[in-house]
């Protein structure tokens, strides 16, 4: 299952968030993708994306770490989901895991890019704060 | 988010599964879906699908009921993302919630067919029995 393209593409994006370089993480996300940024605030579209980054960077006072604990892949045709385990690590922040869920679609190129990051997984039907 | 079209298929899609009405049930499918029968068993395409639909009524002793007590869509241009609270009902069978994953994607007709039915959630990730 590590060997699915879209396993490969979640390590990769991980370590452009890790480095910093959003530039690079915007070729893995559709133009029109949604990022939740925390239950009930989501981003959408690269641009509003790429400020959220911006600014969670800034947040963790540039020191966040994302990585996978584990990923299961479930493909059909061009589509796929990602049910991960996500850790996040940052100065001053308790290490924390995630029920992260990520869709991808394949683009007529062959493709595939995140058209819908939530790393908050079912969180979004808790009753907000 | 209950008036998003896709919201509107699941609750159908229940309707259908409770009525084991499972031709009408086929119709909200991709014809290259994937259905996590349990983890580590998944059917794929519409006729893997429908049997697995029959086996599992027979399975209950033709009792199933599916409804979800929540739903929450995420939807990025022709991909939509639906957590849920799946709520399952049969006799002797004591009420069980899962926290389901259902990747949606609208055709090129505008329909939203459902690509990935994951009742299991994250229960992948866990290690198989």
């Amino acid at each position: 299952m590590q060997d699915h393209p879209v396993a490969q593409l979640i390590a990769a994006a991980d370590a452009a968030i890790n480095a910093q370089d959003f530039e690079r993480l915007m070729d893995f996300y559709a133009d029109d993708a949604v990022l939740v940024i925390r239950p009930g605030l989501n981003a959408c579209g690269k641009e509003q994306i790429r400020q959220a980054f911006i600014a969670i960077a800034a947040h963790f006072n540039h020191s966040l770490q994302v990585s996978q604990d584990a990923v299961h892949i479930l493909h059909s045709g061009a589509s796929a989901l990602a049910l991960a385990k996500t850790r996040l690590k940052a100065d001053e922040l308790d290490e924390i895991t995630r029920d992260a869920t990520y869709v991808f679609a394949q683009d007529t190129d062959g493709a595939w890019r995140c058209t819908i990051d939530n790393s908050y997984g079912h969180q979004l039907l808790e009753p907000q704060q």
